[in-house]
């Protein structure tokens, strides 16, 4: 199956299926920029998507802002303001504000849910379902994968304030009430989607760290008795060099169970921050191994509105859900708006390759004298 | 009390107390370059060190070398060399070399006991106590923290590999029997000591993330049922700006329990990399809430030892043993040797500050408009 887009994608010909029109402002003061990277998940015969919603202050064409959440009792939220063109200020990413070394997100991010009978025209609630709270969340909550274990739907997002931004965890099972159980990975870590079921006893996670020194941005495994407390980390795919994910990866949802092993579907990007949509198999028994590594990307940026946007070149996905062998994707384009794509399984698996030994965690044993 | 160093530590009069003319080295092909950062205990009557071993292999003028441990079964090692001027070479840093883009250590860390009846004169053991093991510590195991918790101690150190440095555990009841459960926090973290008791029912630790875009190299906490999965991180004190600690701060030993709380010596760097030693109190039933930090160094670099040698101005303290009043703490001196000095804790809570709420993680409200 193939589209005009040329991977192996069909998207709706509805798209985008949520653009920020559709989205009320959770605040008189503030517009709504950019509505994307939904979590995906059924619920009493609806398909759900928990949105995230990107909101900023009105703009005037002095002044670059960033927004941010007050911790301190007041639930309110503080705008900065730094002129346009003041040599301390680095404002080349749209997403980021850089000024005197300090880091502030032009938008501030809170999730919230749309519902669908047909999974494709969705209904977005008039507020905010879940917001930033506490010191740790200042600068919003966003990208939110939603995995279903038993009747308890297990919510994992990136929690961003001044000092990092790290995985936050809440559960519900009625949609309704939320519990929240801090921070599980703390900073640089993101893109975290825990498996829909125990593997040997235990629940397990994929996640996303970024390392400085050493490594970059690679996609880990980790297991809990309990979803509240992690450990046993493992590093499992890299980075590609000179390929289409050779500057960061990092999981969609929830990897889907296969008669083959575990399927990921995940997200890379190059290093001129193309966002591509990829897929790894894991061994059924033991995740941390990885069977097979697709080598072209199975969607990439191609129609319009993936190329132009708020951030534009982006298709990223972190939800999902599955009818037999279609999985119906859910994802941002050019960071701005939600799109929806069918992919089939068996197409998805074809296309794997046993996973390259030189891409896998342990740098190959190195010339011993490269520069000879 | 003070010495001649000016700073609130006495030191040993026998420094350094382990120099690695002291060390055997592992193997014939390889130096020991640096023994340092030595987690501290002790047990059996005894005080016990086990020392970073930082070995390399003969140095050539024409090259620059690294040195990585094998891990697909054979356990050797492998050496690689860099011409020297390579303009793709950045061997700036006598620890890191990095070459296009990946960065390689210059020394291959292994940990090891020393033993000592008047925790003074300490005789090292002929052989490595612990090395890197497995994928995930290719280049080295680092500067362990050892906790005793009733009959077993609890061992975190740094496992270092190509793509990252996370946290690992060992523990050991008898020092000649270990137990090995792998990365409990995934990179980029270190710096990690687990608290000598339980609070509030749970296991807490002391760790330190690094984040890239935002925040940089704080003291976080968090907390297990189990010593071996992790959550709830905090980050609970920050680099503080144009002071001694602005550029990184970590972690040392475990906290010591005073009437006052848990008194946490912890490094911190500049941004010239001066690494000095300063104190924190946290509260003895919440320790994610500081009550105070002492405005300066309570120990820096300051003998000739501590200013010159391969990595110089640095006093790093990873182990100390508490004998009422007084702590004994053993340090790296210029990431070369190991050092001794007591310090009395009534002097250290002394000279404790409240904590200036603008050091708290949270960042303050900012000027709404810093550059008008």
């Amino acid at each position: 199956m193939s589209d005009v887009q040329g991977d192996l994608a069909l998207r709706f010909p509805q798209n985008p299926i949520v653009t920020p029109a559709d989205v009320r402002p959770s605040r008189p003061d503030l517009t709504v920029q950019c509505v994307l990277n939904p979590g995906a998940f059924r619920y009493d015969g609806r398909t759900g998507l928990l949105l995230r919603v990107a909101e900023r202050p009105a703009q005037e064409p002095a002044w670059v802002t960033a927004v941010v959440r007050r911790s301190n009792g007041s639930e309110g939220i503080e705008t900065i303001r730094f002129r346009r063109g003041d040599p301390d200020l680095d404002a080349s990413d749209p997403r980021v504000v850089t000024y005197r070394g300090d880091a502030y997100l032009t938008t501030l991010s809170h999730l919230r849910l749309a519902w669908s009978d047909d999974g494709i025209r969705f209904r977005v609630d008039e507020r905010p379902t879940l917001e930033g709270s506490g010191p740790q969340e200042t600068f919003g909550i966003e990208d939110c994968r939603v995995t279903q274990l038993g009747a308890t739907y297990c919510l994992t997002y990136s929690a961003v304030f001044a000092r990092g931004y790290g995985v936050g965890l809440i559960t519900t099972q009625d949609w309704v009430h939320f519990e929240r159980h801090g921070m599980i990975l703390p900073t640089p870590n993101k893109d975290s989607a825990v498996f829909p079921e125990k593997i040997g006893g235990a629940y397990r996670i994929l996640h996303r760290p970024t390392s400085a020194t050493f490594g970059g941005s690679d996609i880990w495994t980790a297991q809990s008795p309990d979803l509240l407390h992690w450990g046993d980390h493992r590093c499992i795919a890299c980075t590609r060099p000179g390929q289409w994910d050779s500057a960061r990866i990092g999981a969609g949802a929830a990897p889907i169970l296969t008669d083959h092993g575990w399927l990921a579907i995940y997200h890379g990007a190059d290093d001129s921050n193309r966002y591509c949509l990829g897929v790894l198999l894991l061994d059924h028994d033991d995740p941390t191994r990885v069977i097979a590594r697709g080598p072209n990307p199975v969607m990439e940026p191609s129609a319009d509105y993936e190329r132009r946007g708020f951030f534009g070149n982006v298709v990223f996905s972190n939800g999902h859900v599955v009818d037999g062998d279609r999985v119906t994707v859910y994802y941002g384009a050019s960071d701005e708006v939600v799109c929806g794509a069918e992919l089939q399984i068996s197409a998805l698996l074809d296309q794997l390759n046993p996973v390259d030994k030189s891409m896998a965690p342990t740098r190959p044993a190195p010339d011993p004298s490269p520069t000879q």
